[in-house]
Parts: C-alpha cells; sequence; structure tokens
C-alpha cells in the first residue's frame, strides 16, 4: 500500500499518544477520516507515580480510552504501547504500518521534571535524543517519503534580544549572508533536548533527503476539544503542580481554590501561548501541508504572548468579576531565567496556512477554574503552591516529601540503551 | 587542599589520555609541572578491534606509557581506568583529587565512525554527552571552581557563507542587537554530539556558575611533541585508514606506499589545521589563563586552512622535492558535504593569549611520510584506498570485511545508560 494514496485519510503514527496532548491528537485526526496509531510507553504515568504528582481531571487507561472511543464515534484508533528507546519496536511500527506521516510527541518535557538531579537531566536527555534518533532511522530506511511532525518547543530560543524568527535567521556579516538556523539559548536540560533533536532532525533532512516539520510550539492551555468534550472517558490530563503544570494551570487551579496566585520573581517573564484546539489545528495544517524531501521546515506554533504576570492578572480580573479577590504573590524565582526582557517572536507561516486562532478570553479561563473547582477536593496545596526544584539546587524538600524516596530508577526499569 | 595554590604545580585531570592527543597532553603538563591524573575507559583500541583498524604507529598499554614516563623523566602520571558514563566513576575522581581543571577529550572523534549505523550513531551521541553531562554535575557539587577545558570541534561550525567567528555572533536584526552562540550546521552524528555538548557546557556555565573554555579545534597533524620523542614506548597514535585517520595522514601514508593520492569529490572543503605541538601550547595557554566563573569561552583552535586538495598538492611537492611522481585521484565523495565554499574561520583569542604556531612545512610532511616508510609492512592498502563508511548507506563492504562481523554490542558490553 502506497503511503499516500488511500482516499480516505492517511496513516498516521501518533507517538506519545497518552500525553496531554498526543491523545486529543489522536482523537482528532481519527474524527477526520485518518487511519491513526496511537503509540506510548506510558513513561507519563510512571513519571506521576515517581513525584507523586497527578492529573486533576481523572484520565482513563489507554485501552479504556480508545474502547470508548470506538463506542462514542465507531472509529478506530489502534493503541501499540511501545518504547521509542527500543529500536526494533519503532522499525516494527514502521514496517507495519507504512505511515505517510509521524507526529512525534514522544518526549519528557517537563523543564523542572528534567532539572531534579543529574540522573533525571541524563534520562531527558537520553531518551528524548535516542527515541527521536531511532525514529529517523527507521524512516529513512522503511518509509523515506514519511512526513515527520515533530514537536519543538519555543523555549529552544530563549529570549534574545532580537526578533525571534521561525527555525532560521538571514544573517548579513562582515559583508557576507548565509540563512542559517536560529542561534539557541535554552534554559533547561529539557529544553536542550529539544535543540539537540532539531539539530540531528536539520542533518537528517540535509544528509538523508528525510521530510519534516519542527513545531516550535508555546505553552498550550485547556482541555476541550471537540473530541475530549464527547465522554468523561476521552479526557485529557490536567497538571496543576510546579513540575508538570504550566503557569497559567498552576494560577487557575490556585484561584479555584482561593489561595494566592504564585508568581516566580517579577513575572516579566514573556512566552508564546495557545488554545489546545489551536494545536489540533496546527498539526492538521502540517499533515495537509506536507514538507518537501530533504525539507526541515520550522514552524513557531502559538498565536499569543503574555507574561507571567499578566496572565496572573488576567485571572484575577476574571475571579473579580464573579466579586471575588485574588491575591497574587511574587516567590523567589526557583529557575535560572530572564524576569525583564525583550520579546518578539514571529509565527506567520500556520496563519499563512490558513490558522484561525482561539484567542485567550474570559470565558475559557472561567470554565478551567470551574473545572478546577470541580474537582477542589483532588488538589494538594502544597504541590499546588510550592516548587518543588530549583535550577541551581534541584529537587527540594517539597520534591523529596512527595517522590517519597521513589526513585527513577525503579519506575523505569528499562531505561537502557545498548548501543 | 586548595585547588589552585600548589606552587608546584596544578592538579589536572587529562580524560580520554589514551588518545592520540590525549596522551600527549598528559606527558607535556606533566613535564610542565603539573600533578595529571590520567583517565580513559580505552574504548578507542575497542573501537580497532571493532573495525579491524589500528595505529600505524605502534603505542604501548597506558600502564607501561606512564612507568616508562617515570623511568624517562622521573615524574609521575597517576593512571586510572574510568568510564565517563558511569557517573560514580566520575565524582570519585573529583572527590579524591580535586582538580584545578578538567582537560575533555573523551569523547568517539570520528564522524565515519558515527556513520557507520544507528548503533554508532546513538552510541556516538549518548557517550559524548553522557559523559560531559555527568561531568558536569560532578564539577558542580564536588569542585565547583574548576576549570573544564572540553575539546569541541571546528566542524560544529559546519560552512557558512560568513565569517565564523569564535563561538558566538554579534548579531544585529530589525534594528535590535545581541551576542548570541554562532549558528551550527555540523555534518555528521559525530559533530551533532559536539554541538549538543556545547549548548549543555553553555547552559552549566549560565545556571551554576561552572567556568569553562571550549576549543573549538582544527584538524591535528603530527605525532612528535616533545614528550612523544624521548621513547618509542611514548608514542602517540598515527591512524592512516578512512575511519580515525585525517585526509592529511592518508596522503601522507598513500605518498608513503606509493599509491595515489585519494581526495574525496572536488576537493575543495576547506577546514581549519594545527601542528600537535600547538594543541599543546593552546591547551597550555587555556590552563595558564582560566575562564571565569560563570564564562564558556570559546577558541577556534587552528592556525591556518588548507582545502583538501591543496593538502595532497602539498604532498605531492614533497615528493616532487625527492623526484618522485604521485597521482592525484578523485573519488566519489563518502560524505554529504559542500565540496567547493567559502570558509573563513578566525582565530585569535589563542593568539592574543601568545600562541606561537608551527605551520605546516614540508620538512614536517618529510618526516610524517618517512615515518610510514619506517612502518609500510604495517599499511593495510585496502584501509588506506577505501573508505568505509558513506553519509548515505552507512557501512559499506570494506566495513563488513574488516569488522567480521564484530559488533557494537561486543566490544562494548557496558554501553549501558541506567539514568
Amino acid at each position: 500500500m502506497d503511503e499516500r494514496t488511500r482516499a480516505d485519510g492517511l496513516t498516521v503514527l501518533v507517538l506519545g499518544a497518552d500525553g496531554y496532548i498526543g491523545w486529543p491528537t489522536a482523537m482528532h485526526l481519527s474524527r477526520l477520516g485518518h487511519r491513526v496509531v496511537a503509540v506510548d510507553n506510558l513513561s507519563r504515568r510512571k513519571w506521576d507515580r515517581e513525584g507523586g504528582t497527578y492529573s486533576l481531571l481523572p484520565i482513563a487507561t489507554m485501552a479504556r480510552r480508545v474502547s470508548r472511543w470506538r463506542q462514542v464515534t465507531g472509529r478506530e484508533i489502534i493503541w501499540r504501547r511501545a518504547d521509542l528507546r527500543q529500536f526494533e519496536a519503532v522499525d516494527a511500527l514502521l514496517a507495519e504500518f507504512r505511515p505517510a506521516a509521524v507526529i512525534h510527541f514522544a518526549e519528557q518535557r517537563s523543564a523542572p521534571f528534567s532539572m531534579v538531579d543529574r540522573a533525571h537531566a541524563v534520562m531527558t536527555q537520553v531518551n528524548n535524543l535516542v527515541g527521536t534518533l531511532n525514529l529517523l532511522f527507521a524512516i529513512r530506511d522503511r518509509v523515506p517519503d514519511c512526513h515527520l511532525i515533530k514537536l519543538g518547543t519555543m523555549g529552544e530560543y530563549g529570549t534574545p534580544n532580537i526578533d525571534i524568527e521561525e527555525g532560521y535567521l538571514d544573517i548579513e556579516h562582515n559583508g557576507r549572508r548565509d540563512r542559517l538556523p536560529f542561534p539557541k539559548v535554552p534554559g533547561s536540560f529539557y529544553h536542550l533536548s529539544k535543540v539537540h533533536d532539531s539539530h540531528n532532525i536539520h542533518f537528517a533532512t540535509r544528509a538523508w533527503g528525510v521530510r519534516a516539520t519542527d513545531l516550535n510550539q508555546g505553552v498550550v492551555y485547556g482541555v476541550d476539544t471537540e473530541e475530549t468534550a464527547l465522554h468523561p472517558q476521552l479526557s485529557t490530563r490536567f497538571d496543576f503542580d510546579s513540575i508538570w503544570g504550566t503557569a497559567l494551570n498552576r494560577f487557575c487551579a490556585q484561584a479555584a481554590v482561593g489561595e494566592p496566585l504564585t508568581v516566580y520573581g517579577k513575572g516579566g517573564q514573556t512566552r508564546g501561548f495557545l488554545d489546545i484546539r489551536d494545536t489540533m489545528a496546527c498539526i492538521e495544517l502540517a499533515l495537509d501541508n506536507p514538507a518537501e524531501r530533504g525539507e526541515c521546515r520550522v514552524f513557531n506554533q502559538f498565536t499569543e504572548q503574555f507574561s507571567v504576570l499578566q496572565l496572573a492578572e488576567l485571572v484575577a480580573e476574571v475571579r473579580r468579576q464573579h466579586g471575588l479577590e485574588t491575591e497574587i504573590a511574587h516567590l523567589p524565582n526557583p529557575r535560572v531565567e530572564q524576569e525583564e526582557h525583550y520579546y518578539n517572536a514571529k509565527h506567520q507561516h500556520l496563519l499563512d496556512l490558513g490558522l484561525q486562532p482561539h484567542y485567550l478570553a474570559a470565558t475559557l479561563l472561567d470554565s478551567l477554574i470551574q473545572m478546577v473547582e470541580g474537582h477542589r477536593d483532588r488538589v494538594d496545596k502544597v504541590l499546588l503552591q510550592l516548587p518543588s526544584v530549583t535550577w541551581k539546587g534541584g529537587g527540594n524538600e517539597v520534591w523529596r516529601r512527595y517522590s517519597q524516596g521513589r526513585t527513577l530508577e525503579a519506575v523505569e526499569p528499562k531505561e537502557r540503551v545498548t548501543a
């Protein structure tokens, strides 16, 4: 079967399909008529067990999710448990399904988790790099025409004092010109791993003619897509803790339970943001408009910029509409980062392909806060209020209390790379 | 014992002390009065066994080398077999010796070896990254004032169409300015691993205040230093094969045995070069002028630029002086690289510190060729004449013939990373 000729849709592998965005993506593409193979090694759930963290929204097992999806929609998502670090598993998946596209979310994606200690830093980089390398080799040898859609992060760029372009920069220097990869100053071992991936993927496109789209995604918010809303067992994760949750999730949860909104440092840290529905749309646009053979296309995938303090003020304002006063507290910043800086990142490519953004609205913040209120008995206020990892010292007393001596080795017994 | 107060020299760890440059460096620093701890896991010798390659100059075991060094000079080099991938080993070394500086050569350093197949690509990146990450954490926690001197490569930059600066580039873009890491376009999984290292080290200097000097070294030539010349058992490696040898080594060996000089493609590939004696001097300058706490200093470490074809013509000219005609043959290029390109790389920083270059002279080429002539019965002409790895297809029939089915797994039984 040729990779691109199915009139009823493409065969698409979604790697990391158990994750916050992976699962909604698998459903979204299934609903669009694609043949979706959902792959995960369930490491995200293991890392939760290690650190004593959890999704505020209860999430079903993958088996139950795909069975519920079939029952609700009549559509099939093929579920395969596999670990990208095992080359044989990757190779077998590509040989069996011959996908037209692979959407690759399957990485350790928390900056604080990568900063817990040396073991977490090494695990993050080895996990992310080896999985992506294995995938690149398997694509080269099994499905060379396959389109790799790889999730990167806007955090790869850091906070330069110049406009952030989409992946590449036209440079004039000493009277000569070149278009080169945008220089990266990432701020954690996780963000570094994504920069490493980007360089490896760029090389594979140049050396082997792989077609790749590298999506440097901003911070995603929201839990409702057309598909997750169909049934509670189709829900995706909502993380509120300091390791896996975003600042915006934290603020919504803090507002819901009447705690102060905790801003790290001055709060001038500015980033790109997007609604999870726009993530779905961006993936769809990338899939429908594949990169050329040998092309390493980079899109900055976000729709708006906010500073952390602006987000806290937006949440406080939403509460004020309900007659509630919300305190904003500034905590010592656990991270090493600039707290006041220039930030202007371009994000035109996806708009040019037709993206219609959902901008952050009070109604969405309100619905997120209400969702937390519906699960307020599940909110652990220590996990909510206190950072458990610092950039200089790693996991602190909060980390130790919640991990209860569980170690990465214990939850990751197969963390072995025999090259 | 404080790290920087020994009147009679510093305590210096030389990691990768069994390698081509590591061993001469260990001796050189020992002769200068430093207390040298030579560390290696001997993987270079194992990789030779895997691929059927070898040093043309016979090299002694590390035990014999340090014992001969003691006998010849009266000086002690402390030899420790250890693998940087084992954190406990790195940590124990830093705790025991509390070095003022660590000179880090301990990486898989062959581009073709990294391109043999997936296993070699993954091994190269995991080996190089994990070793360096372990070292960074051990420095942070054991000897935060220690100066990390890390060997990078000019190959990190690739061949941009603009002047190559030393590590950083002042960029003006849309009316704003910043000084950012120089954009990198490396050309193999090995070169990529060095770019990854550079990003990780840069982060450790910013986040933790590590002091680091990243030496982006050009292609090193020569085998004679003041120290290697003292005794045959103090010799360092001379590699002539297509995996471990440089183009210049290959040309010298080909000239010596009367074979055509094999230029890959057009031969316009231009790189920076330096004499191994200048490598010794550069390391010494970096050691004597340490980076500040939190500084990630980058020096481009080479003294002259040549194209591959220029080198072949230099070797042919040296032979012509002896009345010998040498053929230059152009082979299909096994690599994916530009064969004609702009190349102008800055290398002022080490000159400013006082480097007095030894420029490539006919007499040195002559002595290298004579050295090969003295061992001409050890030259395998197949290994000398035929590339055994291509960038598109990996290890070819030459690789398979010489590796004789020996696998990386077999020679690397401990290639395991339990994070």
